[in-house]
């Protein structure tokens, strides 16, 4: 069971998912049949550490940088579906193609020709949608 | 040419793995024609230092636990065709589906949401087999 | 300025800090001078994040598996001094030393010799407190 | 607008990896439409940084040699698809696969046995073309 | 022998350099009687590869954006002493530690905990410089 | 306690690390009173793993390639303690500090300026012992 407290950061996290998305995300935090029941706290939680705590955020450090700096940390780590995500936020609040590419040439100087040539091909997909 | 001592490893190691999955890996570990003679050595190898050595321990670490713990390191490194496997075990000798679970949300706090995500898209699509 | 609401996981987050630790966390988390303001908000967010919501969840999961679950993320990331904590977190909560060693062992197979033998130098610093 | 110089050092990388890979590799790296003009300049500079600085170099280490390191790093980083390109350039260089394998029992030895049999199965793929 | 090329393109990014930094690199880039001469070689190719081709670019990402995505960059990594680097030429460029601290709160949501309060112990010593 | 082939596998790999190493590796293998009895295990265990399967391998590889190969392993890895021993190795089985310097020029290409600049100054610390 979860507690009102935990409920209503989740409600707060999916709203600002939607704000930085575009849609809501409810469609893909289902849990199958197959899944057990705490699957949803699993999903909640990431949720809310993902999009409650950090995104609205927008005293020090604008939206728009905040994407492109989470692009970076998941085109860094090497995980190519969160990155598709931080890709259409990106696209979403404004962030330019040309300003992604330039964060992927970065990338490639400090982490490496062979990742950012990796990661930047889901970039090349998801500017293509 | 491999000893009289490797062979007798492997063989431990290949029924220790069968103990583990439920099933004889030989299957997995024929060389194709186009691979060179030693691809054999490198599967034994690699068979032998994950199934020979670890996994028959049960002094100290229940085999429980220790298929969590594998998990754990597959998640955390973002291997997803071995995470696949280690969730394939820990099913086969008794974890829940609930405590693999808990597992990634201990690993959305340490390891992030970003890695914790891409990884448990596999554990949802060994929970539906 | 927090809200009531973050203030109060906090306090909720740092209560279950001292609970795995068995001292208060506040020592480590105060903000140098020449930190800025905000550095007491990531160190919040970061606390919550990893006491306030997974180390309270005791029903599928106990405390001691988690223990040796963070100890295998932090190991396995090779991040060594967050893993010094993890491990006084499990010895505080009972884990044996011969079960963190089976965690290293299995880290040795499936995350390889290097990472094992790196990280497994802090366990030899944290066994000898 | 690319300097002349930047230019030359486009071409010299080019021509470079034609030498490493057999074919040329523009068709590899033209822009779609949906990609920014600086789409570009990600993938000369990329290329220039991957073929125009180090592989040329002969003096101390041979190109043989300095493919099977570049294997190394793919396998041990797990970027898939820059490894499968590794492979080619190896074995269009005489690099055998014999060679290769060996590089994987070390990579499954340091780096363990979940990375040294995802990253295999990429050799695997290119010992089968 | 390095050619003419090479010399400009060292000598430009040296220069480069000095912009980000506010001193000149060359004091840290002299190599020991014990290295070997192709040490020049390794310290020139990764200067050039880091300052030359991706920092002067100003066309669609301003300087302090790109200092933020680099101190991103190697915080994900977990590189602690080229972090150190990355943050004294964010803080030389003007972005402020607030700055800064936002994006080490985005790396503990997506990369976790762990990482992010291992490498804000770098951020936290370069403010007290 | 250890079987027979257990106690001669040891000892196999203690005398292949003694003729890479060119002294014996018991002193660093002890352990302390404050160490569980297991940890001799883990130690044995990822001893084996590292030099019993694979250095003595000398078929197909050389052992000087080979040794290049586990520098860049340990290198990419960003495993610094490690790295220090694979680099006592290869200067012990005569790979020159130019090769080695080269094998840092490709991992600066391929993982990356900032990894290559972190684990070289390992490598400039064994060069002047």
């Amino acid at each position: 069971m979860i507690t009102e407290d935990e409920d209503r950061q989740y409600a707060i996290a999916l709203d600002e998912a939607e704000r930085m998305l575009g849609f809501r995300l409810e469609r893909f935090l289902g849990t199958a049949d197959t899944e057990p029941a705490n699957a949803a706290d699993f999903k909640r939680l990431a949720t809310v550490q993902a999009f409650g705590a950090a995104w609205p955020r927008v005293d020090h450090l604008d939206t728009r940088t905040r994407a492109l700096i989470s692009i970076t940390i998941a085109a860094t780590l090497g995980v190519l579906e969160p990155l598709r995500g931080q890709l259409r936020i990106a696209l979403n609040k404004g962030v330019t193609k040309e300003e992604i590419v330039e964060a992927f040439i970065q990338i490639a100087a400090y982490a490496g020709a062979a990742r950012a040539f990796e990661s930047y091909g889901i970039a090349a997909e998801v500017f293509a949608e």
